[in-house]
């Protein structure tokens, strides 16, 4: 058992996917840790934007923002579940896009999901550190490396497979959303029976509030809705992700889609309500919600427990990132779009190229951002609100052409999708433009060029490649033949060997030694000449110390020299030590020759393996050989 | 001119050699900046032991202290200037004891020597970077970064060459030694003029000074002697760099380690002496080099040079290292102790191997321990202590066998020396053991044993590859064949050109595609028959998503059945694009492959360059040729 088994569990077989699909049960919370941790944080984010221009005014706004939130929703979840209908391979704004509006419109799309996947895992794992900080504040230094802590270890139960992750990540996420619940339940039932009252806040807290409507604009409640409508992302996770749901998947995926619209309305809708009846605002050292779980369930367990899965949800809302975006690159991959490494599965059959895209890209960020949550709030769900804008706009479009049946009750539902998330895009983009916002105006577009860049060298490379009818590259009516040179530093055993070699696939065979001092030529053409060997010494003197630059300019020479059909072969003998460790004190020269060698069109490099101890090699492959059938299959 | 040209310079020749040796007015400052630097804390060291037990007592001690320490110097040099005229070669310690002494104790000194230069660096750069910080604060989070960038630039200024290294580290040393030499005249013309006064310290600093001397003790006197020997550091450099003079390099080296002596003793003792006079005491926020440099200089401008080349000294201490330790390893490395690869020049011909690991070992330690010069203190100057022992020892036991003339007068101060710095190991390692000197009692059996196994390593190679008389491993009477095999991912035109080159070299070729989706596998034999080539197909059905332990399988079966004389040759095709970073578009598995094959002794790897576009690249290849004579000779 090897060290990449032992971390990630046996390989899976091929035919072991089925049984690494969703079911409704577990891809619920998979696809809702994202959305419904924003829940968590919406509420405030709203009051955020409010409290400080307008005081206890908010009050009077935070309901109408709320319910156009929970409209904007609706159309959404109603959007989204035409996509899973009419898009079963998933893909969502991508598709949509590249089907109804064209190749660009598409690619924005995939740029801006890229981002912002990447920047929900940057947000989430950071806002985590920020909660164990606030917990225990001896952890303030390493605080970097615990946001990088909380990535491997999403990005590492992401690599042990769909189903894995699953239980792993989906537990947690039932736990908030029922502890939430049970807040929110319980909350109003002591509402009702009047045994709760709005919260106390000390004179000094309010006092600081202005009371004056004075600042009050269309921008400030733009503002303020653009900032509620955080509590909206995720809500396209469900579309990217339909074939990672069990059979049948569209169906299934379209149910999770309404529940998760079901417990968002409820959540974000009763704890928004909750907190209008109890009067919190935003205070320093405590949130919204902790403010909350304090009034209704006062110093109980209860309360503990919802701090710990609000800090928990945050770390699993980096996990909506890790179950859309590898499905988002391998489509892009099919494509075109992106290196085609991310099309291929893992041994345990997750896309694992795309995990560990998300795994490096994320630690990146939260390095250069220093796990920061302010600075990265900005950059936050610009992208998906573009991508929100081209799916509806892109729907809007469909039915415009289609005219199935219903047709403009549709295209109105999504229009107004469409005005209301692009009025999304212009707000945050112009509210945060000077806070980092910016960059995501410059990723975006030079995501799609790299897109494009990728696309066209695959369709070159696939041109290059195809093969031609009229002109044939095989052919048997040349007299194919290659010229052998052996690379040789001192005259030892696996110098013979790789003549002996040399000599079976070739009557041209040269030995070629590159001599830094010229006194060491002369001893050496002397014991290769004690050998006795019929093959030609060519001795190429260098004044350097450098090896590459002859050895190039002679293969240049010969390979000039070549006739139609003929080849050179270099003969490059590689050491190979019994220990892997061993291989440090031996010169590590063998790539760096085969990289310069395979600059030339004709030249190939063959690597000659030398085992220093042939005997204890061999009972090695043999041990090896037996168990590899009972291991592998 | 590539990345390397441009950062390096210009490749030498090797017959530039003779041009990089060090005359002796560079060979002094290259030498002397450990020593001298060190010089600049010893006095104060010896303070730091004294004061805080025995109070303002300690300044009778102080000149009994400095006068042993200069006696050991004296007797040091006496001694490495034997070991010039004995042995020429450099390697000092080592190559000392392995004559005189034998390979254990010979291993012991280089382990030493070893990890006493990288302590050089470590705590050199450390204590620069606290200069740094103690004068601009703001810098404090920086820190670990800056003696990073100290090390780099110092590794960098080495890869150029010793010539360049020695102008670029070299004035500044004689910059400093002038300043602290002008500090000591100016100080003693003051004195004896009577227009200068002991230091006048506040009652608050003194007062907190012990004035019994209840603490005293032998241990006590003993460690503030052990703490200033660290003035004794970097002696030892010369006799290990002896090749690095210019010719006749004996007598320059010599003459520079005389120069050396001077040097010291009259730094170290004038600035004792000095201190004494003007009753100088440790206190926080100032060292004592800085306190004399008040009194003597005032708030002049020459204050502050010197003040900066203090610091810039301690980066330069470092030098000594990358100077010594080079030299040494290419030393070990030609008796088979570390790797071979520290025998090798680099194309500026300093030994560019050895520098780089100087660099690599010193970020280590920083990193490990943050740059805190407090904690890499203790790990310092045993090593040294323990080669000039061995060195001392080693020497007296060659004059009592050799009883050339005057050996018992010779043997009588090596003798003399070995118990004066036996003592110091003693102390050394006695009194800083928990603090952390236990790392070096254990770093250096490892070293040691390391070393020993690289050494069995080697020649157990040696005879292995040796030519043996009566067995002839080339043999022509064997009819030699080889088995082609051609790995197939697709049908394309870089399948057909491996065919080509299969074809010619070998009667007996197969094309092996491992596949992962039995689907695939009817696809890709139909479109197999379609060409009509008369070479078979296989295709191995794998249910993983591996297919290094299916290829590796059908490898051994394969090997398992060849006849003597026949091997296996796998022809591996490598993409080979236009540009370097296309490559991140393909899969990079060449290499990967070619390392399960080199496992197998009778299998060969042939690698073979397919360019998709074959035009342009032929053109950059003739453009490079015919820069290639211009530019590299």
């Amino acid at each position: 058992m090897n060290m990449k088994d032992f971390l990630l569990g046996k390989p899976l077989k091929n035919s072991d996917i089925k049984d690494q699909k969703l079911s409704r049960g577990w891809g619920l919370p998979l696809m809702a840790s994202d959305a419904v941790s924003s829940v968590a944080y919406a509420g405030e984010e709203i009051l955020l934007v409010l409290v400080p221009v307008i005081g206890l005014g908010a009050f009077h706004f935070v309901p109408w923002i709320t319910l156009a939130i929970i409209l904007l929703l609706l159309i959404l979840i109603f959007s989204y579940s035409q996509i899973i209908d009419h898009y079963p391979n998933g893909g969502g704004a991508y598709i949509v896009s590249s089907e109804n509006l064209g190749k660009y419109p598409a690619l924005l799309a995939a740029a801006s999901l890229v981002v912002d996947y990447i920047m929900t895992v940057a947000v989430s794992v950071s806002s985590a550190s920020d909660a164990i900080v606030a917990a225990f504040p001896g952890t303030a230094p390493a605080k970097v490396w615990i946001a990088i802590v909380f990535v491997l270890l999403i990005t590492f139960g992401n690599l042990r497979g769909i189903r894995e992750s699953a239980r792993l990540f989906g537990t947690p996420t039932y736990i908030f959303i029922g502890c939430l619940g049970l807040l929110i339940i319980v909350g109003f039932v002591r509402v009702l029976t009047g045994t709760i009252h709005p919260v106390a806040y000390t004179q000094q807290m309010t006092q600081s509030l202005s009371t004056s409507m004075a600042g009050l604009s269309i921008a400030l409640i733009l503002r303020a809705f653009a900032s509620g409508c955080s509590a909206l992302t995720g809500v396209e996770a469900v579309s990217n992700s339909i074939p990672n749901f069990k059979e049948p998947s569209q169906r299934n995926a379209k149910h999770i889609l309404f529940m998760l619209g079901g417990v968002i309305v409820f959540l974000f809708g009763g704890s928004t309500l909750l907190e209008l009846k109890l009067r919190v605002i935003p205070v320093s050292g405590g949130t919204i919600l902790s403010q909350l779980g304090t009034a209704v369930f006062g110093n109980s367990i209860l309360f503990y427990i919802l701090q710990l899965f609000t800090a928990i949800i945050l770390i699993l809302a980096a996990n909506t990132a890790y179950n859309g975006l590898p499905l988002l690159l391998y489509i892009l991959a099919h494509d075109g779009y992106v290196p085609r490494q991310f099309a291929h599965r893992g041994t345990k059959l997750s896309f694992s190229n795309g995990i560990m895209f998300i795994c490096i890209a994320a630690v990146l960020l939260i390095l250069v951002f220093q796990a920061k949550t302010t600075n990265l709030i900005p950059l936050y769900s610009v992208g998906v609100f573009i991508s929100f804008t081209l799916s509806q706009y892109g729907m809007f479009r469909k039915w415009h052409k289609t005219r199935d049946k219903g047709w403009q009750y549709k295209m109105w539902i999504n229009g107004v999708g469409a005005v209301l998330t692009l009025i999304g895009v212009g707000v945050e983009v112009s509210t945060k433009f000077t806070q980092g916002a910016y960059m995501i105006v410059i990723a975006i577009p030079v995501l799609m060029l790299l897109m494009v860049y990728v696309q066209k060298h695959y369709s070159k490379v696939g041109s290059e490649l195809k093969l031609n009818r009229f002109h044939p590259y095989y052919d048997q009516a040349t007299a194919h033949s290659t010229q052998v040179i052996v690379l040789m530093q001192s005259v030892n055993k696996s110098l013979l060997k790789s003549l002996n070699y040399a000599n079976s696939i070739s009557d041209d065979v040269t030995v070629l030694h590159i001599c830094r001092h010229p006194e060491h030529a002369a001893q050496l053409r002397e014991e290769w000449n004690r050998l006795d060997i019929p093959v030609k010494l060519e001795i190429v003197l260098t004044p350097y110390q450098d090896i590459i630059a002859p050895l190039d300019k002679y293969i240049c020479k010969r390979e000039a020299a070549l006739k139609h059909g003929e080849t050179l072969s270099v003969i490059i003998i590689k050491f190979v030590s019994e220990h892997w460790y061993d291989a440090v004190l031996h010169n590590q020269t063998t790539y760096f020759l085969e990289r310069v060698l395979s600059r030339h069109k004709n030249v190939s490099s063959i690597i000659l393996p030398f085992h220093y101890n042939p005997e204890s090699t061999k009972v090695k492959a043999a041990t090896r050989d037996e168990e590899t059938p009972g291991e592998k299959g």
